[in-house]
C-alpha cells in the first residue's frame, strides 16, 4: 500500500511560491492575508495557527483581526467593509460558522472577487462550473486536484465515487474531477448503496463528514482512496471520513489523516493569496 | 411503455402563469420579454417563432431587436446596454452562438441578474449550486425537473446516469437532481462504460447532442428515459439523444421527441419573465 502524504504535494507547492514571493516583494509587492475572526472557537484557533506557521516559512504576512464573541451584526460588517477596501489587503478569511445570531450574508455578497481566497461568494466559483482547466476552487477541493497531480493519479476515463455533496468540497471536487474527464457519481446521505458505488470506483473521495465511515466493506483491490475527513474518534484522536487502518490492508493507495490532504489546504489557501497579489501588481 | 410527452407538462405550467400574468396586469405590470438576434440562422428563428406562440398563447410581450450579422461589436454591446437598462424589460434572450468575430462577453458579464431568464452569466447559477431546492435553472434543466414533478418521477435514492456535462444542460441537472436527492453519474465522450453506467440506472437524461446514440444497448426494463436531445437524423427529421423506436420496446417511460423536454423549455423562459416581474411589480 502507498501512503499518499500530503507533505510532499504541500512542498512541492511551497517552493514555487517561494520564488513568485520573491519576485513580488522585488516589485515593491507585499501580499497579505487578512484573517477576521469572531470569537475564540478551538477549531478556528488551530486552523488559525496552521495558516500563520505557513504563510511565515515564506514570509507572507497575516493580519489578524479579532472580534469579540458579541459583536454585532453592524460593528462586523463595517469591520469587514474594511478589510475588503484595503487596498493591501490580497485575501480574506472570516472563520465561519459565525456565532449565532451574526449572518455572513453582507459578507458574502460584497467581497470582492480578487480577495475571495476561500470562496465565501459561490458565484466565484464560476470557472468550476464552466469546467476551466486547473482553475481556483475551495482550498480543500483544489488540494485534492493538487495531490492528484502530484501523484501522477490518472483521472481521464476512470470513475471516481465522491462521498459528501458539500459546497465546499463535494460538489466542487465533482466538478473538477469530471473537468478532468473522470466519470464521477456523488453519493450522500440519501444513496441507498453507498458500499457499492465506492467499490465499483478507481478513486473513492470521501468527504462526508463522519468519522471512519469507509471501512473494508466500501473497498476493493488497486483503489486510490483519498480522504478529506477531519473529524475526531472516541478516543479523541484525529481521523478521518477513512478507517485507514482497515482500508490500507486492502488499497492500493491511502491518504492519511492527519498528514493528507488537510496539510496541502493552507499552501493552497496561500496560492490563491499570491495570485490575487500577482494580478493587482 | 408510458409515453412522457412534455406538453401535458407545459399546459400545467401555463395555467399556472396565466393566472399569474393576469394579476401582474391588473396591477399595472406588463411582463415583456426582449429577444436580441445577430442574423438570421434557421435554428435561432425557429426557436423564436415558438417563443412568440408560447407568449402569445397568454399574451405576454416579446419585442425583438434584429441586428445584421455584420454588426459591430461596439454596436452590438450599445444595443444590448439599451435593453439591458429598460425598467420595462423583465427578461433578455440573446441567441447563441453569435455570428463569428462577435464575443457574448460584456453581455454575460453586465447583464442584470434580474433579466438573465437565460441564465447568460453562470454565476447566476449559484443556487443550483448551493442546492437551494426548486431553484431557477437553465431552461431546459428545468424543464427536466418539471417533467419530473408533473409525472410524480421518484429521485429520492434513485440512480441517475447523465450523459452529457454541458453547462447549458449536463451540469445543471445533475446539480438540481443531486439536491433531488438522487445518486447522479455524470458521463462524458471520455467514460469508458457509458452503455453500463446507463444500464445501472433507474433514470437515464441524454443531454449529449448526438443522434439517437442511447440505443437498446444501454437500457433495461423498468428504466425511466428523459431525451434532452434535439438532432436532425440521416432522413433530415427532427429526432433526439434517444433512439425511440428501439429503446421505447424496453424502457418502462421514454419523453419523445419532438413533444417532450423541448415542448417545456420556452415554457420555463415565460416562468422565468414572470417571476423577474413579479419581484419587481
Amino acid at each position: 500500500m502507498r501512503r499518499l502524504g500530503g507533505k510532499e504535494v504541500a512542498d512541492e507547492i511551497m517552493a514555487d511560491l517561494k520564488i513568485r514571493v520573491d519576485a513580488l516583494k522585488a516589485k515593491g509587492t507585499e501580499p497579505k492575508l487578512a484573517i477576521l475572526r469572531v470569537g475564540q472557537r478551538e477549531d478556528d484557533l488551530a486552523y488559525e495557527r496552521g495558516v500563520l506557521k505557513r504563510f511565515g516559512t515564506i514570509d507572507v504576512a497575516v493580519e489578524v483581526t479579532e472580534l469579540d464573541a458579541g459583536v454585532s451584526q453592524e460593528e462586523l460588517d463595517k469591520t469587514f467593509d474594511s478589510i475588503n477596501n484595503d487596498p493591501k489587503v490580497h485575501g480574506i478569511l472570516v472563520f465561519r460558522p459565525l456565532p449565532k445570531g451574526l449572518s455572513d450574508e453582507h459578507m458574502r455578497r460584497t467581497i470582492d472577487p480578487g480577495k475571495d481566497v476561500d470562496f465565501m461568494d459561490i458565484r466565484n466559483m464560476e470557472d468550476c462550473l464552466a469546467g476551466v482547466r486547473d482553475c481556483s476552487a475551495p482550498c480543500t477541493a483544489e488540494a485534492v486536484m493538487e495531490l492528484i497531480r502530484h501523484y501522477q493519479i490518472e483521472t481521464k476515463g476512470k470513475k471516481v465515487t465522491v462521498v459528501g455533496r458539500s459546497l465546499v468540497i463535494g460538489k466542487p471536487v465533482a466538478l473538477l474531477l469530471t473537468t478532468a474527464n473522470a466519470t464521477v457519481t456523488v453519493c450522500h446521505t440519501k444513496t441507498v448503496n453507498t458500499e457499492e458505488e465506492c467499490k465499483r470506483a478507481d478513486i473513492i473521495v470521501a468527504c462526508c463528514g463522519v468519522a471512519k465511515i469507509i471501512n473494508e466493506n466500501y473497498v476493493r483491490e488497486g483503489q486510490i482512496v483519498i480522504d478529506v475527513g477531519m473529524n475526531v474518534d472516541e478516543e479523541g484522536k484525529l481521523c478521518g471520513d477513512v478507517d485507514y487502518d482497515k482500508v490500507s490492508e486492502i488499497a492500493e493507495a491511502v491518504t492519511p489523516v492527519p498528514g493528507g490532504v488537510g496539510s496541502i489546504t493552507t499552501a493552497i489557501l496561500l496560492k490563491h493569496v499570491v495570485v490575487n497579489a500577482e494580478r493587482q501588481a
